[in-house]
């Protein structure tokens, strides 16, 4: 089980290379909602999403333990981004499998930050498959998404930040993140353990994507009945590793239509004139789906990214 | 002539019930712009826009002397939510003359303020006779959106924040607002006057609605050749009060197309994951399109709102 310290090493180590972000509220948000919410806001971060926390956390590791001469993971997301941002802070070159359909504007995020994309077809297999030639190649060291302590570890630092800047006088009654592979949720979930012991974690999952909350439910790592989403960062299964963090430390996973998704994500662009991605609304679509539950509470939101793709927006 | 106190005044006046908005960087924007930019960003304001600040000088006043027992005004947008949200603080009636043809969700805004929304037909004179009547049948107290000293005492302030938070150790070489009216950039020019006096104060201007580039050079008041452009915000004609202030205090002001506009909302969308209208852009717009007139320079632009309907926006 990964420790404080750790985490708390974790944010030592990446603090130079990424944002403090800050934690925003809106009235009236919290007037529609019943409730006292805290947005940490993670669309603000470093490549636009939290992603960059694991990521450097991980590879910035692998640098000083002089681990490889070279990263590597497949991602179609931020996650790529993520690794190819870090890499270039330590100097390391990065080689990023990326389906072949992936937007052309995120393959040239990716070579901005000075990697090379490898491209794959859009199947899981292929994916892994590219990974493993590139580290039978170029002794590359792989950091996966979500599947790795360090990674969690990294991810935790938003929720600990979140508890340092906004839960310490008046701690949060629950914390919230989505979930996907887990990786933030692990790291959320690790961090309110340890620093806000007294606080629910509750996960968000998109309906379209529901593997985590039947994980969660049968103690095995499920595949989704079916894959339907707007929440393209959410369509993950969840690992073993992070299958036994939530079921140690989160309360519970509710599930939201894509129709409430976007509500929540317009609510959010509209009123905290703020851009989030569909993912990232998540979390607060299930507090507006259940007033009763959360009615009264102080509320930590984990805003996990900002990257949309403004020619295809669901309004 | 405002007085550096009055501005002072207006400040201490509206601040518990304004947000101290935060000053922006990007380093992507940076790169782009090849100068060093530094966003006060009044979309995060109260009612979503700077407005807020000169309409709740103007109100706060009407109510302490006692001068009428009801506000009115004209606008079709953002002052009518301003004076409005004013009213509603000082516990007085507000009576808006807004176009029949103004977006719902803008009535429907002002009228969650407790303002009554009197409809008129979409042309000046039928506005301003709107106004006429609601004082004739109640009394109230006209706050014109730009061409009153008090308002451009309020709007003044988020320049002053701005020379505050971020323009001190480093003074701004510039110091950046679009003009509609000129209340802003009135406000604006006279804060730099008084606390930054070696920044040049530098105006936008869309090319649909060139009215203040006009005038800046005739020294009277013109009218805009035609009008034509997305930011309607800006597309009110200056006054005699705010053409004397700017002629005094702005260096010049630069006019862009539409398509700079878009393209410079569009870029702080995707790389700043905020949320600004149109009109907002202008300046941007203008620095992207003059690199060599604002290289390696410090320039401090006024972010003015965020309220654009997103269900129709131009991207």
């Amino acid at each position: 089980m990964l420790s404080f310290e750790t985490i708390a090493e974790a944010h030592d180590r990446i603090r130079p290379y990424i944002h403090r972000t800050p934690v925003l509220t809106n009235q009236t948000i919290n007037e529609r909602a019943g409730a006292d919410l805290y947005f940490k806001c993670e669309n603000f971060q470093k490549i636009g999403a939290f992603k960059a926390r694991g990521g450097t956390n991980a590879v910035l590791q692998v640098a000083q333990n002089r681990e490889g001469t070279a990263i590597t993971t497949h991602s179609s997301g931020n996650h790529a981004q993520a690794v190819a941002y870090a890499a270039r802070q330590v100097g390391l070159p990065a080689y990023i499998v990326m389906p072949r359909n992936a937007p052309q504007v995120k393959k040239d995020a990716v070579r901005g930050y000075g990697a090379e994309v490898i491209e794959c077809e859009p199947t899981l297999d292929a994916r892994e498959q590219g990974v493993r030639d590139i580290i039978a190649r170029t002794g590359a060291v792989l950091v996966h998404p979500f599947d790795d302590d360090r990674v969690i570890a990294g991810q935790a630092t938003a929720a600990k930040e979140l508890i340092e800047d906004a839960g310490q006088t008046t701690p949060f009654q629950v914390i919230m993140a989505p979930v996907g592979g887990g990786g933030l949720l692990s790291g959320t979930a690790l961090a309110t353990h340890y620093l806000s012991p007294g606080s629910r974690v509750v996960a968000g999952e998109p309906a379209g994507a529901a593997d985590a909350v039947l994980s969660f439910q049968s103690g095995k790592v499920e595949k989704a009945p079916f894959i339907d989403t707007i929440a393209d960062g959410l369509l993950t299964s969840l690992s073993e590793r992070t299958l036994s963090i939530i079921r140690a430390h989160v309360s519970e996973i509710l599930t939201v239509s894509d129709a409430e998704i976007v509500a929540a994500m317009r609510l959010v662009w509209e009123r905290m004139k703020i851009i989030i991605e569909p993912s990232c609304a998540v979390p607060l679509a299930v507090v507006l789906k259940h007033p009763d539950r959360f009615a009264g509470q102080k509320i930590g939101i984990i805003l996990t990214g900002g990257n949309v793709d403004l020619g295809k927006l669901p309004f």
